[in-house]
């Protein structure tokens, strides 16, 4: 399977979202690029060349068949095996995220949880009681997860990295602030929320200045 | 003030924190880029022509003064004033924001909480209530909010935009998928979690293809 463009990427669960909740398509079998596009407020031109790098061929004037395109979105973005994951710090961006019920749609599942306080371990959050983050090695070893998410603090954040490496983990989530260095072949994908946020205030802040001007 | 480039504003925040709460820089007045760059793993060049944006004049052997820098760091990112915000949508990703202490830091309170469900309306999150997503604009207004915080379903995204904006508001943090329209003079900050996890999984799916072979 080819690498996809990262963009394209980033596309695939909006597309998927649409077709399988939303009744802009009906009861039809087909969908037409122009269709999805004007319900997303996209391009014509990137939907299209979105779903021709899924390999299902459209047919003129009919569209591509529904059902084929969701398979294959599903099947490129790996939804269709469910991924086990450990998450590593329970503060409260990490419970949210033990508790966010928007990863089942991309079967996404967290198997595990591990938190460095004392007055954590051992305690339950659903159906996941937090282990010692000790073990993270030994139990993401033993559990064979290859996904980690990364909610703690920024100074913990490479200790817990390495810790997850060793046990087997190939991709991290990180939503700390954190550069982590990881050896060849684990990949760091960065949700970085206090960068993103200086981005607006930033912004805002130019912007409320130049109105007062 | 000038509009700083985004990597520049995106770094700001790792400098500041470095700077707030590490001890690496001893207590000494003076930091050199060097010491900083190496203390977070970035290209010294990179880190020089950030901090020389800031305008604070550095001496040749002794470096910038840290106090200043650390100012002028709070000062482009806003984070000198508080900025509060209103939240849309109390489901377990609004809540986890609404309790996450990382704010606390970037001068961010989240001043008012909105949800459609009856259910949640009138129930307290903190110190905040929750009001009634009919009620957006007029409280949002009358509380002369700048900045708005998206956690609604997708299907819901668009209207509270909307609603948001016609109440004054100025700057969008949209943790949706959906791709807002708003007027010139807002500004929309996305930050996708379906499609980091796209992104992410996607790879972790082709390189596991990749290692079968």
């Amino acid at each position: 399977m080819t690498t996809l463009p990262l963009p394209t990427v980033r596309r695939y669960p909006i597309y998927l979202k649409m077709l399988e909740t939303s009744d802009v398509f009906g009861s039809c079998d087909s969908i037409s690029g122009a269709t999805l596009a004007g319900a997303l407020g996209l391009e014509e031109i990137l939907v299209r060349k979105d779903l021709a790098l899924l390999g299902v061929p459209g047919r003129p004037r009919i569209g591509y068949p529904k059902d084929a395109i969701v398979r294959a979105l599903r099947n490129r973005l790996g939804w269709d095996n469910s991924t086990d994951a450990a998450l590593v710090g329970t503060g409260s961006l990490g419970r949210a995220l033990l508790g966010y019920k928007g990863f089942r749609e991309q079967n996404l599942s967290i198997a595990v949880a591990f938190d460095s306080s004392p007055a954590n371990i051992g305690m339950r959050i659903g159906r996941i009681s937090i282990q010692s983050a000790d073990k993270i090695t030994k139990i993401v070893s033993r559990l064979k997860l290859r996904m980690g998410i990364l909610t703690v603090p920024d100074e913990a954040a490479q200790d817990c990295a390495d810790k997850l490496v060793a046990g087997g983990v190939k991709g991290i989530w990180n939503f700390t602030s954190a550069h982590l260095a990881v050896p060849d072949g684990v990949l760091v994908q960065n949700v970085d929320l206090a960068s993103s946020l200086a981005v607006l205030s930033h912004a805002l802040r130019n912007m409320m200045e130049g109105a007062e001007q």
